[in-house]
């Protein structure tokens, strides 16, 4: 009956972590907008950077941030930047999660017209990244942003690194932005008992893509030291494909190989709820079931 | 940051369901109202009953329920209403369910709001039922709606069964209503591998709170001939207190003294997405986890 509301996350990256007033004047553009909700924003003066996490409908969520951009560009000069984490731009990075009722390729969609408007009004040349890019390499964020603010006025004139929106010059004081869309991260570690980190290390490199586990794991071992346990530390970059409890029971399944018991689990952040809501319907056996019978999916609707 | 906004559920209960146009004009109350989402309506004939379900905030839905009762007191006269469904009055019955940042309390105090306005505007005499009950009598709907509106006018002058709002006396056409608060109810199934419907009566008693099991949960023994299976339907009235993976690890239990498994569940209608998030955290065994680490809970504030 009523109208089906599509719902995207964006996380923006802005590169100023220490001046209030300019925070407050770009976080200023995701407040009180229609359609618009800004669920949390934080800055860290060691990284002299701004992590802003805003949702809602697509177009209004892709107007603030657009909006968000300007303002960063007026107030923010690279030229004058230092800080621990690395940057090439006013604002780093602009990554599109699609949340409900829109898939990723809807959001590459979304994060492709932001990139073409950034370009056009703001003369800021936009890479797009993840689920977005053009070519694998740029994929990879860290290697888009190789080099960084400094070697970016030489890195865009390099063959195969011309941006997707702009000429091969970067913005003087804004550099440039990575612009993409991704699935929504899933921070999941699982505690063993056991205080040998190689068991931990072992199972990581068991479960992870690159070892021939699952396709969308990052996983590596980690020390607990405190709770002298070990720990498999994972970042679940498709929770639907690579689901949290076939990841869970891999890993306890190569765990009894030591004798090893899995003692407990953490989910670190947040997580969508289809994202759990998957696993007790795997766990209970549910048949036939449906995202629409959670109520709080109606709800949102 | 933002507010913390309350959600509560209502589902009154109409005694109007073959009259497109009067069904429309009661629902007309429910459309386009600010904080309040219309969910659901569905009328059946058979029953001459319409049942309504919206969401929102609190007072907003109390107002929107109150407009529709007064919409259905003119509307509707019980003295020429047939149907096979029990009734006692043109708005038979009005739960009130808490689903975000409420309790059952708060949900009861809103009952009680609504019953007493319900009197003072309408003359529309109210008992209170589930969790708003006067009396361990009235907790039963049931037995509150015993005699129906035909009996109505007896049952309110026995010492037992005044309204908690009004007098001895039922309103002429649209004779009495219930309202009450209660937990949402969450309708689940556990298929078990046997044609035997003896093994689904066992462990329906065992499971249920009259048999000595769960406090929250109701259950019978049912039949699916066309699977060739039996099933163990039941009924959770407190899905925090008596949850479900609890319930089916339970029934797990008992059913390997028949050496019978359980091949499948089944969750019936809308389920609150924690009754299902907590029995994903039961099984991956998550550590100091919290609701508000899934996204939708923080979407829906």
């Amino acid at each position: 009956m009523a109208d089906v509301k599509k719902i995207v996350e964006c996380v923006p990256n802005f590169s100023e972590g220490r001046d209030l007033e300019k925070i407050e004047k770009i976080v200023e553009n995701f407040r009180a907008k229609k359609d618009v909700k800004l669920l949390d924003y934080s800055n860290d003066e060691d990284h002299n950077r701004l992590v802003v996490t805003v949702v809602g409908e697509p177009l209004a969520v892709k107007e603030a941030v657009k909006n968000a951009v300007g303002t960063a560009i007026e107030l923010i000069d690279l030229r004058k930047h230092e800080g621990q984490h690395p940057r090439m731009g006013a604002v780093d990075v602009i990554p599109f999660i699609p949340i409900k009722n829109i898939d990723v390729k809807e959001a590459v969609e979304l994060s492709k017209e932001l990139a073409k408007e950034l370009w056009e009004e703001y003369k800021l040349p936009i890479f797009l990244y993840e689920d977005s890019a053009s070519t694998t390499a740029r994929k990879n964020l860290a290697k888009v942003r190789k080099g960084q603010f400094e070697g970016m006025a030489e890195k865009v004139k390099e063959p195969e690194w011309a941006p997707d929106f702009g000429e091969r010059e970067i913005h003087p004081s804004a550099g440039v932005t990575a612009v993409g869309a991704r699935m929504p991260l899933v921070a999941f570690n699982v505690n063993l008992g056991t205080a040998d980190l190689k068991v931990a290390d072992f199972i990581a490199k068991k479960v992870r893509h690159i070892g021939g586990g699952f396709r969308y794991v990052k996983a590596m071992g980690v020390s607990l030291d405190d709770r002298g346990i070990v720990q498999v530390s994972m970042n679940l970059t498709n929770y639907k494909k690579s689901t949290i409890y076939a990841v869970v029971e891999n890993i306890r399944t190569e765990a009894k190989r030591f004798g090893v018991n899995v003692v407990g689990t953490e989910l670190i952040g947040l997580a969508p709820m289809e994202a759990l809501i998957e696993s007790a319907v795997y766990y209970l056996g549910i048949e036939d079931f449906n995202m629409d019978q959670v109520l709080e999916s109606r709800i949102m609707e």
